[in-house]
């Protein structure tokens, strides 16, 4: 406990809470009973906090359910709150009550005393704002904490995953057009198969890069719809006809994002589908991050005895005992980063799945899942196009020598003399250690001339080329 | 082995087949290489299969890459195929190469046996029809199969899945009219709460149905997107020009479903990120399925003894040891299905998330994965809706009482006396055993005139009536 | 419908049964109440089904609970069923009540049928054998079909699960003795790193597949104390005290397995932890295997431009457009029955969690996962080992090749001349590439003949040797 | 950028660094290349690293592997950071190089500069301790930082999540004890059931605890075998052949905990399935805690209109809308730790799939994971043990009442008159709504005087009484 405190009364009894503290009673209570880790919410989510006690006071101003005297400095507080200034004043972990409702009296205390201490009022002192009659006007914790979930998801999206994705797909795009003259062997199964280009590869994890920013994009309108004006249990019993569709309005303005009324509050509150769809989308981006970070692993293993057609960038990291060794250190982040948030996908299934009746009690997990896979997505897709992909380079030597000597280029003669032959051919160039080239002419398939002039692997990375007729 | 025998000859050298057995060598190594388990494919995959055949043969006809009188037995055999006439044919098992190769080789073989069958030919003569050049032409099983799991998966879809919800969500909304009058209490943290009427909770899980089935269906265009046309490694090698976009309308005249020829075939073969994110829209109706149908099992606990404000009804399953005891049986094999599609999203996200270049070898298990929780959820709701939701009852006198001995009926007084005051007529009501209305006028707050006026049930399950002024 | 019928009659009214089929209404009402998928219980479930009936025969004609007249022929047809001669009588799915209630009645039916059929009674007739207080006496759904539960998956463990495991380990260890002389590049976050020997890697795949088959049998001691004897809720009653132990001691003589009574049957009804715990420990075997196969993947991967250190069995499996391709896959169907194993456990543990009370209600579901993952895990990793291990060479030119110009063998200097003059000569050796020994004696760090003395790969695999004492 | 720098000199060139921080160049370069997410080690890592590098760093001094001037001043420093009073010289994020790396020469960096600076040296100077020739003798990051992980996690298990358990186990089990003697409605499918006893229910869920501390303690040993000794591919390349077993033994002389050298280091290098072993362990807990917790919802639900059997404590923590409202918050609380736990299972699963030949690179989210599953179990479980168990009461009247009214008690019957006829008096009395005695005698099947010998609810939880001798 600290030296300095002021007693506070709620309907259980008195309690200290340290004097310089915003907070009040109910925060202080949860603070004792819920000594659980040490993970607290992340400043996304405070910020929406602010915002959504802000949008309630202007919309009750608007309404008439809040006079002017009242609903100012309580906008004046949320904005701070809003603007992360009180941060420190919000000390609950994200274990506490499933519905949140411990934040969202912390946000009421601090907000009410801190309104009234603009008033020139002692902290603690309850009027003339009052946390439960003023600041929470017209709301409830049940549908207040979702909204503020439906806020900090949509913002995290937006302005933060987005952006952050799209980086990354500008940069494999980028390479994608430099190399796409680089013509090199492709992999099947891992093992040695017909050419493509570099380039190919690098526009294809571009393209599913793309996607993901679609399919992520495609979950934001069920976020953009805020179950804020159910209250207690989705009625909306206890505030304005008129709340539900004012606050939407407020809060579109305060973000810049389309938000609305959610059409039904009770789904917004008994349950949280949006959030776990929201979640499937990432966890997809979380799949093909991974395969793309673990592909610019494998082209870049070597230096000399792996696939080595990538130069990997020499970071400055290095082993603690093998001197002067390079490793994708970016995929290894980036990588450990989609682990991370294939179990948040769980974990949302998890805490989705258990909603009782009229109120999901797995808020703040759920939140705190989706923020943390919003975050590390985006910064682990910026620091790996900044720091992997921007300076990988190719190796054009053993590129050109490993198109040379695939034995897959065979496959270009399918058109020409079938596929049982040219399985004959490759065959045989394998079992003795023979060029394509000469097995093919051993064989009496096909002749060298005709060999080079339709096994050209240049021609084998595009439909058409190698027809008979082409 | 079985008693009568073919002997074919393939590049590894002779094997023995069953003599009436269409399949070929290719199969038949398969078969004795992959002892692994029992899962065999369903249905709807050995049909998509056939409809991949019939397709690409007719596209090749139509481009003069096949002569008509190869092409039409090939499409005469591959109808059988797609009509789930040849299934028997189809013996490989889940657990193969992972392209998909044994079973796209396996469809190549029946289907040029069967062809060859046609035309007089004996089985295993691979000619005049060839497995690899005229059944496979253009084609590898890298695009092939990849295209079968696409074409299957928007089958389920559209076919199963869609129509499957879409009677719960029927079943649902029609209740939420039924029942609209009726008010009940509401239950947050599953403790009492303030009223909702039966109507606003059965429209909630209609809402939430609803929802799953447009996250489905924005699944849907990723998979009209084909990558057949990228052959061995996405380039097209060996493929008509045309070929991607003829085969592409073949199908969408075959299936119904416009689909379309994939813009970049890399994507849909070395990654199945829509599959990942098709079966995360699955998981989300998952999620909210098991809410509905754990929220109805809470609902219909009892009969005496539990929630008790909805009767299940006695569908004639007895206990074994518990005479008449009736169970909520249709919520727990739905929630069985919903813990299977969860584990399901598990495992197409692990498999997602390992391909490698340009090729992911996980595609039978995404496949088979996809396909189930389709098939379990689309039966799951239609079972549910037929012998659950159509024939529950409410239990109208257990809700009118459990709505008249509710202390959140108190919470209407917020609005008129404030949070503190309501706060103490809860408590003391609780504490000293009596109703709301005595313990507010035995503190003095509210009249028994103004509690009948303001705490009205009815009124407190929409916004606005019970504030000052409504 | 079938045609030909025989009417019977239950609680609920009449029904109409197929009328050679030995299964009664409870099964017959289940059938139509459940028409979801197409899952149904593997054989080993039935014969556990048969033994638990069995057993609970002979143990209540012990204690004098069932005359010898009742209990002879209901022993009979119990062995008929444990035997997987009745299979085609148990149609039910694995989506139906999650009590597994269905099943433990379908057995009931079957062999109180069966039973008076062998008396020479009509099927139906209930008599003199009848289903509930005969064949089900002292007995529960609740504490039977979990009582199957642990007996099928302690079978599955011991009979099929550890002696797959363990061929596969064999073969693992057996490479690892013959290889042990091979020096070969190691690899670190897939970089070249320092020397190890192949058997080194063989060997700690074995030790691997050992330690899971450990952790799987640590799962063993929970399966073996049956909840049998807790009747309908845990409590035992209407059971003979001594139930409970008899029981366990015949189902330890038909089994061969050391069952006991669960000191606390409610623990083995309400929840299901034990099978989450075997489940948690086969998931940890796929997460080695998954390994293993990967590992076997990347060093077989070419084969020419690839990491190529083994040779891939040729299995005769070809590519349906690439002639010759010979791929991984063994290590694809293995990789893949990981991926549904890792699935599984999400499913288990999704249905484990969501237990109330007395019963935990998704126990088909839980049984069906652990069994497939079983069964599967036993199939692939002796399959891996027939098709993949055991067939596997070593491409020692490669494997010499690539420790010779391997940078990372400057690590054998640090002892020497400190780490950081041992990145200068890897540096300078990488960007000027030249050969370690002339970047050493380049820079003036090491004389040729100290490097030779100094840096032998063959030293490297092992403690102390390159030590300056060493 | 901090004002005040002091530059440092790697291989990669210059960098600054804050003048006052004791990390150096790696450190710092680290710092700027993953700037992702906000997550930090925990202390119990840190501590770890510092034993690990002062057990190292004493095993070295005692082999004459480092002298006694050098090793001296870094065991001092280790100490501090194993005391945790350098937790601020460790900035770095869990998401950087798979190795943990960084974090290795994090440690190498600061305990080299402070023992250089006990030594009157400057920040930098890099004597006389060397980071690595010194502070990492004998040790790559490959082997000391999954030693890190092993020391951590063994640490957690036996010192916080073992002890946190016990506390709940203890709790439930004490109140199994003094409520032993009331005999309360049981519930099956959620359903009105037989009767049980309130302690049978309380005993049942300790037993499931003790369980989960067994099922934990049995993951212990494979933590205990440390891999260090490896060096950097496990080896043991440049450390010497005594030193594995001399620091196992200062580390199980530091911790008090029997740690051994790995019998394999490439086991615990390339693999982490010891990891995922003892998260499958922790899955299994937090399963048993969500069906605890959600049990003791349940029965606490109401307070007038759920199945009220236990009275949830009143916390104080109120609803910032419904007066007076008491809420399961500490059911709420666990259950989203477990929801977080199984979510990790998950991460932990997908990162111990990848790892690659001779090195695992998902180490910090692994260690991560593992990590706060066992903090947050811990402190839930003591939590849930304090704040709920402890403080919860029993409803006795309406225990009673619920034990009176129950149509199951029927089942008493069974045995005396046979199922089907209990069924019929079951039915009666539910469709008529009489009380079963009245339903038994107005069929004629029982007598009242019968009916009240035969159906005692107190002899219900029990085997035997029911019997006919009985």
């Amino acid at each position: 406990m600290p030296e300095n405190t002021r007693t506070e009364t709620d309907s259980l009894g008195t309690i200290e809470i340290a004097a310089d503290r915003l907070w009040g009673p109910q925060t202080e209570r949860a603070r004792r009973l819920f000594r659980i880790g040490s993970e607290v919410f992340p400043p996304t989510l405070i910020r929406a906090v602010g915002l959504q006690k802000q949008a309630a006071a202007e919309a009750n101003l608007a309404l008439g359910e809040l006079p002017a005297d009242i609903a100012e400095p309580v906008i004046a507080a949320a904005k701070e709150v809003a603007g992360n200034q009180r941060d420190a004043d919000f000390p609950l972990h994200v274990w506490q009550t499933g519905s949140g409702t411990q934040t969202n009296m912390n946000a009421n205390e601090v907000i009410s005393n801190r309104a009234n201490q603009m008033l020139g009022q002692e902290l603690g002192s309850r009027k003339p704002v009052h946390p439960n009659d003023h600041v929470n006007r017209g709301q409830s914790s049940n549908d207040s904490f979702p909204t503020v979930m439906h806020v900090a998801a949509a913002e995290a999206v937006t302005k933060r995953l987005v952006p952050g994705l799209e980086v990354l797909r500008a940069a494999l795009a980028k390479r994608g057009e430099e190399w796409d003259g680089i013509v090199k062997l492709g992999r099947t199964h891992l093992m040695d198969a017909v050419p493509v280009t570099l380039g190919q590869e690098f526009r294809a994890w571009a393209m599913m890069v793309e996607a993901g920013i679609a399919r992520v994009q495609a979950a934001l309108p069920d976020l953009l719809a805020l179950p804020q004006g159910g209250t207690a249990a989705g009625t909306g019993l206890n505030t304005h006809p008129d709340f539900a569709r004012g606050f939407a309005e407020r809060m579109a303005a305060l973000t810049g994002l389309p938000f609305t009324a959610h059409p039904n509050p009770f789904v917004g509150m008994g349950a949280h589908d949006a959030f776990v769809a929201l979640q499937g989308a990432m966890n997809s981006v979380a799949v093909s991050l991974n395969k793309i970070a673990n592909d610019v692993r494998l082209l870049g293993s070597g230096p000399r005895s792996g696939f080595s057609e990538l130069v990997i960038p020499a970071d400055g990291l290095s082993s603690s005992i093998m001197p002067g060794k390079t490793n994708p250190t970016q995929s290894e982040a980036l990588t450990m980063v989609c682990a991370q948030v294939m179990g948040n996908t769980t974990t949302v299934t998890v805490a989705g799945t258990q909603g009782h009746l009229e109120l999901n009690v797995f808020k703040p997990v759920i939140i705190q899942a989706v923020l943390q896979s919003a975050t590390l997505l985006a910064d682990a897709a910026e620091s790996f196009a900044h720091n992997m992909v921007e300076k990988l380079e190719p190796n054009r030597d053993r590129i050109a020598e490993n198109v040379a000597k695939s034995l897959m280029l065979v496959t270009a003669l399918n058109p020409r003399i079938g596929y049982d032959k040219a399985v004959k051919i490759g065959k045989t160039a394998l079992a003795e250690n023979l060029t394509l080239r000469d097995a093919a002419e051993k064989l009496g398939f096909v002749s060298p001339e005709d060999f080079d002039r339709w096994v050209r692997p240049e021609e084998m990375t595009r439909p058409g080329a190698t027809l008979a007729g082409g």
